[in-house]
């Protein structure tokens, strides 16, 4: 299994010229979550030749339309591409009121199922176990309702330690231990254990997306050990006040939940327009760790 | 007076690379009218370094999205800048309520007024009175109600014949002169006709969009004469079937359109995804008329 991060856009509520607003792509080996969904992401995706038909949940933050203005042109263009896979929507719950008024407006029906589950940013909650990974919400303070996502891969299947079985071994018998169950031998009502016979695969990695947000030491323990973490750093701390005002983070504070919560990584984005360089950001989020470092849009971060 | 046409986006419905979808800019010395408004308007409007607070009225043809998904964007943008002077907004019904369920949810409250005119693609009406232009629509064919727009300049004053007029000839009667009334010298009596001491100011320019529609020459008498046109051409003749039962146009049909109105010049935009050029669209529509031309995404065009 590969978790990759594809940074689509880390603008913020302004609009800046070569800057996507918000728009992030979770892909495992052949299927893709899309993070928050700002205006022009199709385009974006569609210039990285990424597949629509491969994305398979979406996950908006809030109702801040840097965060989602691009989902129902992404929903309309799936739509028109004949898309009959179902699409899972995870959103604060006005967001399927306001799609579903745009596609009455334009007399469309979806050709697909759009199974939406609606967030509630009071608590974290695991909202999505698929066979791949699961996603938890992380619960920000912002001015509207507002959850991060924190997304975990499965861990590996176990690997087999082949010179330790007997010689023709049963495969079925070979995929249950990989699963980590016991196995009787029908006949012989022999034992085989699965931690004798395999060793550990590969440990589940995690990356946690933290939205739009003030500083909030509550997300620590949820975001804790997280292989990479996207947090919001609208302001620099000379403008703390504003930060605290407008419910947003300075990139010191952004630092300190990177230095709190152990994590591996921390890439910040969503600066305010008026910064013209990420220098004063990365400075000050460097004196307090050294984990952390300025989010580059359209990179990709093996995690 | 000068009128403008600044194409922003020719796409169609399928998102294209290099393409944004329909919005036309429509400038006259300072003020701007915006004529449809796809995903991602508001970042080419910023490319172009086009003032968004010189712009004051938007009209959206109709509600499928690749019409007018930018709007929500700009001008949530426009209200975060600060504006506070009216924006005029003409369109379908239902557009109100498709934004202010999104300003609700955002939990914005408008920073200025919008007069919204609703259009009513049953007839030609006039719109809007501007002391520098009007907007009237043009009833479209379309699977969901759809008007085209024909903004007209009003006529340039009136040139004065300075060498006519006496001496010291007051100002004021001279821009009552200008404006084609006579004027009555309150201690002569002697009367100066306008027409004597003026000649024409420049005639008056037109600009007509048609949006997406069926072939429909119900349009010519309205469009007739116009100084330029815009006019979809989403398909050729060979998928005239196609064309039809979308209610959209061919390239033939739309330099039919031009002939029939015989108007000066004639641009063809908004083509199926399926044509990776414009050759044949050009081709087909210059065996009709000599006045039609692809629009390029970019382009200006002085009126």
């Amino acid at each position: 299994m590969h978790l990759k991060l594809t940074v689509l856009g880390i603008g913020s509520a302004s609009p800046q010229v070569g800057k996507n607003p918000s728009a992030f792509l979770v892909s495992f080996n052949n299927e893709h979550v899309l993070v928050d969904c700002g205006e022009g992401t199709q385009h974006r995706l569609l210039e990285k030749s990424i597949k629509i038909s491969r994305l398979k949940t979406i996950c908006i933050s809030h109702l801040h339309g840097d965060h989602y203005f691009g989902l129902i042109g992404l929903l309309s263009s799936m739509n028109l591409s004949g898309r009959t896979e179902p699409m899972t929507l995870i959103g604060p719950e006005q967001l399927l009121d306001i799609l579903n008024i745009q596609f009455l407006a334009a007399n469309t029906s979806l050709g697909f199922e759009l199974n939406f589950i609606k967030t509630d940013n009071s608590k974290s909650e695991l909202l999505l176990e698929h066979k791949a990974f699961t996603i938890e919400t992380i619960p920000l303070i912002h001015r509207v309702p507002c959850t991060g996502f924190k997304i975990t891969e499965k861990a590996g299947r176990r690997h087999l330690i082949p010179e330790k079985l007997p010689k023709s071994f049963p495969v079925a018998f070979i995929n249950l231990l990989k699963d980590g169950k016991d196995v009787t031998d029908p006949l012989t009502q022999e034992v085989f254990k699965s931690l004798e016979y395999t060793k550990r695969g590969e440990p589940a990695k995690v990356f946690s997306y933290c939205s739009d947000t003030a500083y909030n030491p509550v997300i620590v323990p949820i975001i804790e050990g997280s292989d990479l973490v996207y947090h919001e750093a609208t302001f620099t701390k000379e403008l703390e006040d504003r930060a605290a005002k407008t419910q947003h983070s300075t990139a010191e504070q952004a630092a300190q939940i990177a230095k709190d919560a152990k994590v591996k990584k921390m890439i910040l984005g969503h600066l305010s327009s008026r910064y013209k360089t990420t220098d004063a950001h990365l400075e000050e989020a460097e004196k307090v760790s050294s984990n952390v470092e300025m989010a580059v849009q359209g990179a990709v971060y093996q995690i």
